[in-house]
């Protein structure tokens, strides 16, 4: 299925006239279709000068030569209505709102092989900061290798340091997704331009941004809601207390979906919003795939073991055996009714436990008694 | 108030005849008092074998001369009834079930000035693994040290790692006290021979185990339950899966007490007890001493500010300002009427908020129109 020429025309002039995020006009395309909405528009009058000069631009504006010129450079715009809107999620269709910004995207721009609705199914957003540690990057891209492995996609923003890291890890092992503040033909940040290329031909690049457009604070914060809405979930790994990752936190609350957070050394700055996170905001505390694949994937499908300590060697003991070892003294050797006393069992069953336990290891004899053995003291 | 002569003589030699954390026999001796529960002992005849020779070691046992000794040592064995016993905390007088243990100790034998009473107002549990990275130690040492300087007595087990830098940073602010799992006037380990007289001088030593004992793992495993029966709540800082610590954070649970782990490196094997205590155990994530306090000082008295992150420039800003501020391009110069249109303000307005930031160094003019300015980079 394909949303009609006329509709898609109106959602990329609309794109290219308004900034994303604003909810209100989201709103209004939802109820009244974009066609209607831009003849609106080509319609107000701007007499006090207190509005933006839409009509104005909007007359300079051939959105179908625009949809034209993207084709040619490999860019799609996809939209609702579209076999490849990923309507299977509804994060998309309503992101909730966060400092006064939300909305459904009135499309996302998409270069790459990968289709947003096959993203979208199990997609799992791994972010972070731009100023991480050598131990955060290291996580990031084994976890992200990790969930790209199990079939998962991973998204991010395509910025220096966690972002960078996920995108990296994810492609070693299966696929992922950038999701740019600016126009899907710019490389933000330049020094990227290789990961970029290598994400347009082996992933996709996504944006709500027609091309060309330059990244703007206020167009990082709403681009952060995309990698929200298209994700099953978000881990944040290494983030300030203010920063886009922790914005990106509260976009996947609002989303109703899981947020996770990596804990790392408290004394380290770039994981006190990690920490933050798991304190006041929800965030489960995760340290593997594994603990994300359990909180992600569907009921049932995927049951973790709680890891246990290594087995130990006094796992083999009878429970007697194990009373009388728990008796034995560290250091100075104790005689026979003293442990017998200690352990609350009669000698005869102390003297075989004993010959047992020296045997493998656990106990030590000397003239004076028995005391803990070199195995006994190692568990 | 002090408890009778008689009631202290009988739980000495209880305390020196049988091992601590037997439930049934707490309970028995909180039921019917411990001289009758001696006299039931004494009368007892032992024709199978199967039991401990607790009759005939009672015969050999004097228990006042016994008392006198510790005394000459400066050793106190406080029992219920006694003014020092802890009894505002009720903690000490159930201490639940952790692996079939449990029950409230028969009496505290202590060495050291301060009273075990003034200890359980306001005392806090730092436990952890003995093979601590210098990261654990360093954490332990400091938020003991906050601790203690706010009033509160650090209790913790006198091992290595965690435990002995517990002690010390406690001990560089304030009050401390050592619960061990042998004899309070032995130095377990030897190494901490001066770390252990330096609390007998200034806090206190305490055990369940009368003078001369040595320790068993099973006494360290009961020895725990006091740790967390004397503190008002137990912070976890590295601990392997299975260990003492976690054990501590069990009878911690046990107790209906607040339990706390401090996160690490999820790199850090160190770590992944104090993790798995936060992932499924109900233990709540602190990351520094004022954290402890928020979670363990009396309602109301103390609440704690969120960190946020520093005031930024930003903050300095107007509503308009920031809206233009958002909407400058970070490389490429925007002119006046795509400013104009991205802020969604009219021109004279982006006009006269851009000179307050070109001022103040947010943007930076240049022929072909605006772009973020060094400060606008930084924040």
């Amino acid at each position: 299925m394909t949303a009609s020429a006329e509709e898609r025309e109106a959602r990329a002039a609309l794109s290219r006239l308004t900034e994303p995020g604003r909810r209100n006009l989201a709103q209004a395309v939802a109820q009244h279709g974009a066609v209607l909405v831009l003849e609106e528009i080509r319609s107000e009058s701007d007499v006090l000068g207190n509005r933006s000069d839409l009509a104005d631009r909007l007359r300079g504006l051939d959105a179908r030569a625009e949809l034209d010129r993207a084709a040619e450079q490999g860019i799609r715009f996809v939209i609702p209505g579209d076999d490849e809107w990923p309507s299977a999620v509804d994060g998309l269709n309503d992101c909730g709102q966060v400092d006064g910004s939300g909305g459904a995207p009135l499309g996302l721009w998409a270069r790459g092989p990968l289709r947003l609705d096959e993203v979208a199914i199990q997609a799992v957003a791994v972010v972070g900061s731009r100023s991480a540690t050598t131990y955060g990057t290291t996580v990031a891209g084994d976890l992200s290798a990790r969930m790209a492995h199990e079939g998962w996609t991973v998204v991010s923003g395509g910025a220096f340091g966690i972002d960078q890291a996920a995108h990296r890890g994810a492609l070693a092992e299966g696929r992922t997704a950038v999701v740019l503040a600016c126009g899907v033909d710019r490389a933000y940040p330049i020094a990227h331009q290789r990961l970029l290329g290598f994400v347009a031909e082996h992933g996709v690049i996504v944006s709500e941004l027609p091309p060309g457009c330059t990244v703007t604070r206020g167009r990082f914060l709403t681009r952060n809601r995309v990698i929200a809405a298209l994700s099953s979930g978000t881990v944040v790994i290494e983030a300030a207390l203010r920063s886009g990752a922790i914005n990106t936190a509260s976009w996947t609350n609002e989303l109703g979906r899981p947020l996770m957070a990596v804990p790392g050394p408290v004394t380290s700055a770039a994981s006190a919003g990690a920490h933050q996170l798991i304190r006041n905001r929800g965030a489960v505390l995760v340290t593997r795939g594994e603990e994300v694949l359990e909180l992600l994937a569907p009921m049932g499908s995927r049951t973790l073991d709680e890891p246990r300590g290594a087995e130990s060697p006094r796992d083999w003991l009878d429970p007697i055996e194990k009373r009388v070892l728990d008796a034995l003294p560290v250091r100075r050797p104790a005689g026979l009714a003293s442990l017998a006393s200690t352990a609350g069992l009669a000698r005869p069953r102390v003297r075989r436990s004993l010959a047992v336990l020296e045997e493998a290891g656990f106990a030590e004899a000397s003239e004076d008694g028995w005391r803990l053995g070199p195995l006994g003291r190692s568990t």
